[in-house]
């Protein structure tokens, strides 16, 4: 099995510094975000360029284009729900270091982002959700079904869609975790698939000091269940600092002293 | 499902300090080593005197009298080759905080000690191994059966008998970890078993700082696999800040913003 795949949560619309540096095609404070989390260890960026209704065509292939030939073709997933964006930000896209990611579909509105990413030989997040949170874990799998099924129609190989269970926050849905961990037990471990998901979720609302250690609780167990991939936030030292060690423990990579280091 | 067990592993002998307060019968270093332990937020504590072939029996009883009566009737775990050391050590435990632990049995020449666990109502380890590391969890789960049946045999309650895989050191027997989660799994979630061990084998021989990290890292992935108890070092502070994490996400414990400090 291959090493767990981090990709960089936070090139988001949502902070008012990329909000800014997106609204003025300005590449710096995007670059240093990039910058933070590739020397952190993320494998994927996550460029969340948010709804972008107006300029998202132009705002996703300007992004694309600034990353990438900054950073020697890095990876990215390209997140947001104008389609066309997406299209947009693929037609530039240089797959040297690896296939975009198509952040996300779902079972509902946005299942025609299988065949996107279909179309565009890409990988697609497939979120295992229609309206809003899945009730059980047999909506889970019904909609991971629909979603395979979907892809498979459309030519994607299996193992170029990676489902979401939906990570649920904690502190309000705290009797569902084991569900969402089950949930990835049966993707995994029964389906043979790969998984992803918003991992921070979990710990959504928790003291800023709690946060780390529950996300990096949470990701542990997640990967005994057969995780394969977060989106996730590299710069949080702790984290990494489990997912390495977990991919250590699941013989992914090898250990060395410098493990953590590497 | 109850809340995780920790067995406090801090008294024994192999250090100097406790060696050296038990030869001489003084206190102090051990119920400082009690005290913290307790502070820290351990369940029970593990009374290692060695092999004590001279004078165990003896030895047994002050310890557990003197641990005892400082701390409430502190529930504790026998830990010894020598039984009639244990049977002395449970003839003066008070055990209205818990049973005591009779630390171990296994499934050969200790087999015993599953005799002596159920003629005196008391939890038994019970190590998955006969002579040295279990080749493989055919192994593991042929003597789980061993053990379980003379427990059975014995008028046991399965409850009692807490089955340990044996963690094995993961420098040097990496690629052997997953058998040890995937042992717990099949203990846990396929016969409904309480499972633990010592944990921090799995960090053994790594560098000082790196050992709670992988502790912690593995420790969690051991409870999604479904460990209920560990013998470990609850003054680590990062393993026990996990083990209060997992606990919340499997719904064990009930979330508060303070219960790191619970």
């Amino acid at each position: 099995m291959g090493k767990f795949i981090v990709i960089g949560e936070r090139i988001h619309c949502i902070s008012p510094i990329i909000r800014e540096a997106m609204a003025t095609r300005n590449p710096e404070p995007i670059l240093k975000r990039a910058k933070l989390q590739l020397d952190a260890g993320a494998d994927y960026l996550d460029v969340n360029i948010g709804p972008a209704e107006s300029d998202g065509e132009d705002l996703m292939k300007w992004a694309v284009t600034t990353i990438q030939s900054a950073f020697n073709n890095v990876p990215l997933a390209l997140d947001t729900t104008n389609r066309k964006a997406i299209e947009a930000g693929i037609s530039v896209y240089n797959r040297s270091k690896g296939k975009p990611i198509v952040n996300s579909a779902d079972a509902g509105d946005r299942i025609e982002n299988v065949d996107l990413a279909a179309a565009n030989d890409a990988i697609v997040i497939a979120l295992c959700s229609k309206a809003g949170v899945p009730a059980d874990n047999d909506e889970r799998m019904m909609y991971c079904q629909e979603l395979l099924e979907r892809g498979m129609e459309q030519g994607m190989e299996a193992e170029d869609m990676w489902f979401d269970p939906l990570f649920l926050v904690a502190k309000g849905m705290q009797d569902k975790q084991l569900d969402v961990l089950e949930a990835i037990r049966m993707f995994a471990q029964d389906m043979g698939l790969n998984t992803t998901g918003g991992l921070s979720n979990v710990s959504n609302g928790m003291p800023k000091e709690i946060r780390p250690i529950m996300d990096s609780a949470m990701v542990a167990m997640a990967m005994q269940a057969g995780l394969t991939s977060a989106i996730a936030n590299p710069c949080d030292r702790r984290l990494m600092e489990t997912i390495k060690s977990c991919d250590i423990i699941k013989n992914n990579t090898l250990y060395a002293d410098s493990y953590l280091d590497l």
